[in-house]
């Protein structure tokens, strides 16, 4: 008699979208006439640029020719986008062997993946807020008790607090855990971790023997040189950190599927020797996964170019600059927001106390206005909102200016 | 202290491939000058056909258009797709809501990731010999004991063994098991079951609550009009199976990853209502995975028109042409063999009795023929030797005219 897996039983109520996308459904049911600004969802609104339509071309003219025809390609990516990406870490003074780097169809998938080579009993600590991939996936995996639906959290977990008080990058956890996940430029907060506040982190897993994730997906909408764009740029990371990466954000992706996660040689856990863990995502890849889409692979190939990365630069400024316009905005409302400057989000102090979804209600209502309850990413993101620059830009000027003279503050 | 998945170490060494792998670059190094032929990975080599090159295209056209742009699409699949699926099984007078299929980037990393919406306490029943994916997902999932390396099979898994005396089609097991896989027309034995071996699947699976999974990657290469290319051609197969379909191997899509799955709302388990395991399905690729690529999706729309059939039609007569010849070749030389006729495998004895891997050697040094050793495949692949058609014609020629004048039998 087969049984289901009875930790998604465990699972709070439905994913963050659906029930926004319902909100929203319900609101344009009773108001047809008015256009509603999507400012939720961090999803690219903006074409590929000339440079990797170019490339994805070629991938696909390639499979039109016995000659150039592909099939079934290498599992962990093709060997020349491995050199290309061992190349980019290369220019900030990286060494990666592009052994290290596995191609995937996206951070997301490898986000929610790179559990299962760990231990159901390791402990897990995550940022709160945090993108509920993270918190999902280790549910799933049976590594929490059940949800508490008034502190609006797992049992098991441990919820390292994001709030105005450490400007939204805390510090390593008190107590010990095994799985740190990390995001930085963040999603939601749209915070950025220094050099410095990473090392603590670092620190701590070589301590501890942990294992620090890193989602680094956002790591190309950092302007100021200051700050990190890889965890491998804090000495002795390569022990601990394992890095995964997209090029959904950076070139525009999200429909065309390409990522990778970095996996170092050198990282160790408590019952491994070096190299173990690697050869476990190898395996883990070769045996579940079977490798990104070949046109994906040479669109990949494209964008890492010398002029698809200043071509797709230009796309970042563009969402940047949308960025900008939204943070005006907010300023202008006199209200409390955080972000947008090193990362593509806006992280919104709602007005006098609302809860997150009562402000959702609110702009919608109000301003005709989609965002995203930061009480979706986690307990601590209630009384926040995030507000995505992922755009195009007349919405997100007429966005603005619906905020601007419709809200009511 | 993070600890890795210890059931990864149960996993016997390496997977398959990579020990072939390692064979031939030896015998190469060793003999430059000899051509090798590969008939071993069941890997597509024909470009695509024109219709299907068009939708590709089309598909990265519109991700150069602000108009057409598209990112994140629908987790599940595009619906038009999903809507051309469901009439591509309503030819064959199944009834499916397009609710009910969901689109993956292939047949494997749906195999693979299947088992994880069941208990970890289900018993599970393969084919032996059977594509290795489902038994090695199982064994990291922790639903195996140890791998005995003597009789070749890993503790607690029940092997349904197909053997000659059975037609290669086992009966449904003796004892209680949980979750059943099955692969028709089958990887590596090519052997394809009749409706009624399937009935006997199905009316076990609803007796005991057991759910199948049927992998009908092939099934396009079924030209028998008797034979079933779907188990919901068996009734109340709805109620238990799960189908896993691929355009793989239907239109060339090796590379390009595209495939899907059908899970019925209708399929119960013990401790689940109905429309419960379609709810947890859609819940872990909503999780987990990110959508299928929209390049993609535009050719699996194209390869679903009427023209696009026709022309990958085409496609699998030429795979299937690669066959006829293979196992002309193969009667020629005496050899006894199965399969090749609805299915692109062929299954051979290994003449006197030679174990699968000396075979291989045999096959490689004399005839310079790379092949795929039975006992890869499980215990009962001991013995026999799978040839895989898909390849250029002028190889597959070249390969069988090798073994005719060099193989010594």
């Amino acid at each position: 008699m087969a049984k289901i897996n009875l930790h998604y039983r465990k699972l709070s109520a439905g994913y963050l979208f659906p029930e926004i996308g319902r909100r929203v459904r319900l609101f344009q049911q009773e108001n047809p006439d008015h256009e509603v600004h999507r400012l939720g969802i961090g999803n690219t609104t903006e074409p590929l640029t000339l440079t990797v339509l170019e490339g994805l071309r070629d991938g696909v003219e390639r499979l039109g020719d016995a000659e150039t025809y592909t099939g079934y390609g290498d599992e962990q990516g093709e060997e020349e986008l491995r050199n290309e990406l061992a190349r980019f870490y290369g220019r900030r003074n990286i060494v990666l062997d592009p052994d290290e780097i596995f191609i995937s169809d996206g951070a997301k998938p490898d986000a929610a993946n790179i559990q299962s080579v760990f231990s159901t009993e390791n402990r897990v600590a995550v940022q709160d807020p945090a993108y509920p991939v993270y918190v999902d996936t280790n549910v799933i995996a049976g590594r929490s008790g059940p949800f508490d639906p008034d502190l609006g959290n797992y049992a098991g977990f441990v919820y390292m607090v994001c709030s105005r008080d450490n400007n939204f990058i805390p510090d390593p956890p008190q107590e010990h855990v095994d799985l740190i996940y990390l995001c930085s430029p963040n999603n939601p907060t749209g915070a950025v971790a220094s050099r410095e506040e990473l090392k603590r982190f670092v620190d701590y897993a070589r301590e501890n023997k942990a294992v620090l994730v890193y989602d680094a997906a956002y790591a190309e909408f950092i302007s100021d040189p200051d700050l990190p764009r890889s965890i491998y740029e804090v000495d002795g990371a390569k022990e601990c950190a394992i890095e995964i990466n997209s090029f959904s954000k950076l070139a525009g992706f999200t429909g065309v599927r390409l990522g990778w996660s970095v996996v170092p040689k050198a990282l160790v856990v408590e019952d491994s020797e070096p190299g173990e863990v690697h050869r476990l995502w190898f395996r883990r890849q070769t045996t579940f996964f079977n490798g990104a889409s070949n046109i994906a692979q040479r669109g990949g190939m494209a964008v890492l170019s010398e002029q698809g990365l200043k071509e797709c630069a230009g796309l970042i400024n563009y969402y940047m600059e949308n960025a900008r316009i939204i943070g005006d905005g907010l300023q202008a409302l006199g209200l409390e927001y955080y972000g947008g400057v090193n990362a593509p989000y806006l992280w919104l102090k709602t007005p006098v106390n609302l809860s997150s979804w009562d402000f959702f209600d609110k702009l919608l209502n109000e301003a005709q206005v989609v965002g995203t309850p930061g009480s979706g990413f986690g307990p601590s993101g209630e009384g926040y909102f995030r507000l995505s620059a992922f755009g195009h830009r007349e919405d997100i000027e007429e966005a603005v200016q619906s905020m601007k003279s419709r809200l009511k503050l």
